[in-house]
């Protein structure tokens, strides 16, 4: 098939761009008759691919000097136990806020290194799912950070705002980095694995401000050691070179789209589409409250379940592909990270539309 | 540059037709119009190459069915850590063989988990670096397990035969792997980063005796936790995908290679084919004693090192590249794993050969 649009919750689509340019210089990058892939990451051909990444990386978020980039292994799981290690530092309790799955599967990782006060942000408004807002989230006086994930893929669920607190904000971005706006002077620590909005599996980008580099715990993995990590300039261990340029392609393609603001506003045309049209029919439902929508990750249910498996058969058939709900919801989801065109949305719409017409 | 032989020692070459085949496939991957990167690691699709994989890695080194084979995050510095935290058990101690730059990496990171017994293999015969055979290795008590690193990388050493011990034998095999048959039933432990025998970088493939998976530390992170990667089929995180595919396209070349027997030969014609030319040579020598030579790491220096920069660029121009070696050494190294075809070699002796006629 050749023209398809791909919803995947990750690991997710890349731009086609990208994919086309990876695949022209595969097997003879930079004119070296060899990949990217097998070249030494301490060789000045790939230094220079590692400190683009970075620099454009940068450039996007617009992250301020004192900040830290690294490029890490693993994903945000390896994270859940990075993150409590790297910043403890001589406090023995962290606030985790609870809003959803990966919000809760970072706190039953965070357990095995500390005591972890638990703040359930999760509500209902009018009968939708919806997240408390930010103002009443509480914290432990005496929690090293608090951690929050500012979009949950499974729930469908987004938060605006951030953790009113002095702490070091602590924020699981796996799947909405790059796609709005954010000041990372607010953060003492974003992280994201890759296989959603930056590249593919297995790489996990970290910002961390420098001042939280001095907290790491004796038990701590190096190779999960910010410290060590930021000194070597992630290459303390071999990184996932191939991630870390397709990353840094990623990242040029979002310069090319007019960086993270036009990407952002795409991204809200994209959600309202979709949303606006879901709202607009009996046949589809999403219940997630209209404050706490993720523009990323939008689940809905057909009014029969029953048609649950045509509609997928169907939309395959059409090019609208990974439409299929997490085992944990049910029903569908659309995933619509930066690389998903608006016209995606608009062919999902359409079909939806079609199928309603038929089936309803 | 069209022709090129690649002798990086990581990340390393990977086979030609290997790279031509995930070229060809790279956007449009088993007819779903999208990448294999860009699929879900729990969709039937990948699915399937996953457990290929597996298979394809049993059958190349017969591996028991009381072993659990795992596809991993990182690399070996990550197992430096995993290790320990995976197999210590009520141990409090470890054994660790030194002979040379990888296992003392090892045994720095193990030393934050417990305590370490080194016993250090390195020795000189003749003048020659050599290391201590194995049936004079001596081993704590108490020691939990041995560890021990069977080819260096750095020193371009090699060493024939296993730990003589009733205790679980840990190897990290990263660069040797699957270029000479094993017994994996001898071992409690083998784990090799991907990057110079297997695939990409970003992967680390973990053989483990199923009885050994009981023994995790409370703060092993969940993502190294041999037990909990066996029982989700190194699932239960977002899996390294490409890496893993990538993998399994180098499994399969393998195969059709006739498998690690006939792979083993030939990188027994490589190895023979360099070292006789150097030790034939007054222009060129090894200081490694034949019994501890390196078939995947040859590390030579040049009688006039003031040649050094020249023998590197003209080799370049000739297409030998990344013959540069390790920092830590200095002179040449020719890492000539799986990939590098006999020809390769065959190149670079007379290159050398000619080098040295202009030059001696």
């Amino acid at each position: 098939m050749d023209n398809v649009f791909n919803f995947s919750a990750g690991p997710a689509a890349l731009p086609k761009a990208v994919m086309e340019q990876a695949q022209s210089e595969l097997i003879n990058w930079n004119g070296l008759g060899t990949s990217v892939m097998e070249v030494s990451h301490r060789g000045k051909e790939f230094i220079q691919v590692a400190s683009e990444a970075e620099q454009d990386l940068r450039d996007l978020l617009s992250i301020p000097d004192n900040y830290k980039v690294l490029f890490c292994h693993g994903g945000a799981r390896a994270q859940f136990a990075a993150v409590p290690m790297n910043l403890l530092g001589s406090h023995t309790k962290a606030s985790y806020v609870d809003a959803g799955y990966w919000a809760e599967s970072a706190i039953d990782e965070a357990k095995k290194y500390c005591e972890v006060d638990v703040f359930d942000a999760k509500t209902e408004i009018d009968g939708k799912v919806a997240v408390k807002p930010v103002s009443e989230w509480q914290y432990a006086d005496d929690a090293a950070f608090v951690h929050f994930c500012p979009n949950e893929t499974i729930d469908g669920i987004e938060i605006d705002g951030l953790p009113q607190t002095d702490k070091p904000i602590v924020a699981d971005m796996s799947s909405n980095i790059l796609s709005r706006q954010i000041d990372v002077s607010k953060y003492g620590v974003i992280y994201a694995g890759a296989q959603k909005n930056v590249g593919p599996s297995g790489l996990c980008i970290v910002i961390v401000r420098d001042d939280l580099l001095e907290l790491a715990s004796d038990i701590l993995p190096s190779f999960l050691n910010y410290k060590v990590l930021a000194e070597k300039d992630s290459m303390f261990n071999t990184p996932p070179t191939f991630a870390w340029y397709l990353s840094g392609l990623v990242f040029k393609w979002l310069k090319a789209q007019g960086g993270v603001a036009a990407v952002e506003q795409v991204n809200r045309e994209k959600a309202s589409l979709l949303y606006n049209y879901i709202d607009s029919s009996d046949f589809y439902r999403n219940n997630i409250h209209p404050n706490n929508r993720s523009r990323m990750n939008v689940p809905f249910q057909l009014a029969k379940p029953e048609l649950d498996e045509l509609f997928l058969e169907q939309a395959k058939a059409s090019g609208l592909v990974a439409l299929k709900g997490h085992r944990a919801v049910g029903g569908m989801r659309a995933s619509i990270y930066n690389a998903m065109p608006l016209e995606g949305v608009q062919a999902l719409v359409d079909f939806m539309r079609e199928f309603e017409a038929k089936n309803a």
